[in-house]
């Protein structure tokens, strides 16, 4: 249930939380009240008079709805906003490979206009033989990186075990598509203070991504951004995956977390990435991650999908002038 | 097996025909022959020497392909350049109606930039209880409106007895998503010199669909543009389909024909709409055909997904700025 | 609209028909009447006493659906019964070769236990460069091999103009799966008195398939069964298309239709059809439909999906094994 | 690579070991030693002597191939055997819900023919706010239910931080289809001499499943089965997924492991799971893991698909009717 108070409420709500708080789930967000497992039944007179809407058919994802937060989620970083009117670039390799090389991309990156380093330092990696990574070493030469050319870091942790250590050196973390539904690890980066981008699963439904994030929200951190990167069909010959342009609106209609899209996973193939990059600006994401690289044919993992400096530039370019044309985004939610 | 002759070896190309058609599949294209069935050791000496490069290895949809056709399909009709650097807008309703209503949305359409006006009046319709069209009433209706607005008129053939009959009234045959295998109504058209639009049927991969245009251009017919209308995955419950963009690059780097983008299937909602239009668009699109309606909620079919006239006028300005903006689109054909 | 009647009420029924014919659809079976487009404050004072039941929630495939007609449909042929409790078996080469080779076929078909035999004179070939079939001379082989052995045919027709021909030799259309939603087609059928086996599209939904049996229905054809072959996900790398046995159930409680599996699209390889068909039987499918081939490596067309005879014979065995441990199958239907 | 040595070279294994281990991945079993990034000319001529056959070309889940392991992997557990021409009842709640229940639970499993009692104490749940189950009460039911009636305990352990815990009461692990590439928990769960099943992800490729396990197998544990649960699809509208009974062949020529067939989430719904359990018995699976319930309607999770003990009774004594008509399966292996 989702109560909207008449204004001036304060206090009531004061009392809703001191009453049922420890019992069920209690949020709030302005003169809104969400409840978990209550309905209109378990408020009091004073309580239902000073209602001037309750909404009982609401998602299961309550916090990350617009009924209960219908203005859009705008997360601050110390160099970035993202979400609303804003449009953010993220770039960067896709592995974490030296210092002097992730310097290198944090340049050619932050030259296109991105004011997040993006780099892994633990990798997902289908085979366990495969490169996993620099581990906490990569972490710190990203950070350095990143500092240097006054930039956001964004970066991946794999299990909880690894929150507090990856969280000392990242501004947002990154939840991959494999983990999407990793609980555990949800609520694990939902007790800290940090922003989480939280990738779509393979497979995951619009009401799965929501319901994911909502895990986060549920845990105390609702500095949720959502990236969609491409999902499993029955045609991947061409494409890694097929970037599901059509969840960009939808996510935003739904919820108010910014949306962010990743061409590079979607497509797989460079040749491919800028044409869905700007797919993705067109129709109104929040703003781009983009793997780089100047030496594709040797990147430690993932070079087959990277842009090379000049393409990511000329790129870029065009992503920004793009947004600059459709800003603000056709809104799909109802005023 | 194709063949790219030297220069000047005209004799040599027709010789080729002479001698094989009729036993096996030729085709040429300028300098280029096309043979089905015969590798290089069914030539003989002095053709083996006209030959520049002999390409074995080439996609079983040949006479698609980049390797035999390397530069754009331009479809020309008497209102429409489609393909190359074009940038084509169609609209129309789902269905015709009447001959006023049908009218009233050229003149829409028109206002908007589209030169080409789409309706449908034999509906392929989930359920035999539906409306099945208006019939050839319908494509007067259609004709005549189209006339009278310098359009050119696309609409759908369901099956092989209607070619000849839709044929009268259409400048370019729709081959609707179901019908995109029915191989014998695409070898019916393949025998008119009219241009047809091949949608993509709901599961078919990249290869499915330049298999099926060859079976139009081994009937005679190269005037194809292709349409992705969105592809059925996991998640239809917020849009009714997913529209695949990725597919635009993909299939302009394999095929010559053009690309269109149908959003209103794809994304089923009018909300959705304009914003796939723009996704469509902004990966290089050949252009857009989208349902619009002054009425959607009394439409005869598919209101839920048509554009009102403000709504399409404003869709088309974006998607024209937009296009101006990209235009030439980045390539993805290697030079 | 579907009105049970109470008993006796014959004349009602006649009386209903004779009112509402040609004005709206109205289809009856037993005491019950389907009429659509018309909901109870359509009949008159009478007919509402003469009704036991009216159900106005029914699927939109109403004359395929157990609402409407409760008990399963048995199709007879000459020499088979096709649903209910019975099993039937159905093998046969993917394309008709000779005459010599069809008849070598149906005696290996008819040894181990299959009453109808299948055969392709009319190929849907994904590329119009495959082998399409010999035609009516194809149609003239498979049926006199079947008369020899005392057998029926099964064979595909591809196209409304082959409708009447192909109807001379066969006793059961196959409608293939990429013209699941040719309507044309369906309606074509619908029209005759032969049997239809509707094979399941590569992406049809349960809906998807009852309406389109609605289609043949609709048009006066009642006689249909529906094969499941075998739909598109995202891994097909190792069979060629993925078995959806779960729809066997589900297909026989929404519809009293018979349900065959054809295991040989569905697996693609040989090794793992005989796996597939004994999950298809134990799951209470009304029978199978399987390719064989002598000499695979050698077959027109499928080859690579063809049971030997012996592998045939031992997999029959199997299959009528477990078909008498389970018969009668677990219902799923209520009482 | 792939070494087959040829017999009597114990001692060349043993050098190549103590040559190459903890340089790179080296495993052995029996006469195959498989060595990871290494080549054939990294070998010494004495070791290239001893070889009878080297594989190069084989899949990356190196240790799961039958290349590497042609014999069937047999778990022995106290009670059970899994695998080989073993068949193996597992059953019991979704939930472990109290002592009481999960006894009553295991007397209604054994009953069966059960020799595993599954339970869930730690729930994966797609909404924060459903039910997140017992925790370490629930594993303590689980263990006393499960030892009185002389049972193995299977249950699913969710975070690596709970592998220590879990596994002082389980006798095999779950690793739940939401984190069949959590690789953080694969690898914890390698680290330990505790069976495993590993459950397919909703859209994992067979190669996927594969690569998983080898995660576990690469950190030092080869005691792993593989459950098909059902994958998603287009149309998961009458059943919860989608079980791919083909995968079962497939998944048993490409490894070496058992494959459990888990009919309850593939099917979703009581009246399917009966059905979709024998198909996955005719297919050939080693087993079977079934949800069961005395009063589904009041299950704490998952209730929609238990079977009611007589219903599991009935289900049980079809299956193991099957399995006796079939066993041993139909070997897909290659002699």
């Amino acid at each position: 249930m989702i109560i909207i108070m008449k204004p001036g409420q304060e206090a009531t709500i004061q009392e809703i939380e001191d009453r049922l708080s420890g019992k069920v789930s209690v949020f709030t967000h302005g003169n809104r009240v969400a409840i978990q497992g209550i309905d209109r039944d378990g408020l009091n007179q004073q309580e239902l008079q000073a209602a001037e809407r309750i909404i009982e058919n609401h998602p299961t994802a309550v916090q990350g709805s617009r009924e209960f937060h219908p203005e859009d989620t705008v997360i601050q970083t110390a160099h970035s906003l993202i979400g609303g009117d804003n449009f953010t670039m993220m770039a960067g390799p896709c592995s974490v490979e030296s210092l002097a090389h992730v310097r290198k991309m944090a340049a050619v990156a932050k030259a296109g206009g991105a004011t997040i380093l993006r780099g892994g330092a633990f990798k997902p990696r289908t085979s366990p033989y495969s490169f996993q990574g620099l581990g906490e070493d990569g972490l710190k030469f990203l950070r350095q990186a990143a500092d240097e050319f006054d930039m956001d870091v964004l970066t991946e942790v794999m299990d909880e075990d690894h929150v507090e250590m990856v969280g000392k050196y990242t501004d947002i973390f990154q939840i991959g598509a494999r983990n999407m539904q990793n609980f555990s690890l949800l609520k694990a980066v939902g007790k800290t203070n940090t922003s989480v981008m939280l990738k779509r699963g393979m497979s995951a439904t619009i009401d799965d991504i929501l319901n994911a994030a909502e895990y986060i929200a549920a845990s105390g951190n609702t500095q949720i951004m959502i990236a969609e990167r491409g999902i499993r069909t029955f045609d991947n010959k061409y494409t890694r995956n097929t970037l599901d342009v059509g969840s960009v609106p939808v996510l935003q209609k739904l919820s108010h977390y910014p949306v962010i899209v990743d061409p590079s996973h979607a497509a797989g193939h460079t040749e491919f990435v800028t044409r869905e990059a700007l797919a993705g600006v067109a129709i109104g994401a929040s703003g781009l991650v983009v793997e780089i690289h100047d030496d594709p044919a040797h990147a430690f993992s993932d070079g087959a999908q990277a842009l090379k400096p000049d393409e990511y530039q000329a790129m870029a370019d065009k992503a920004f002038a793009i947004r600059n044309l459709i800003n603000p985004a056709v809104k799909v939610v109802d005023a």
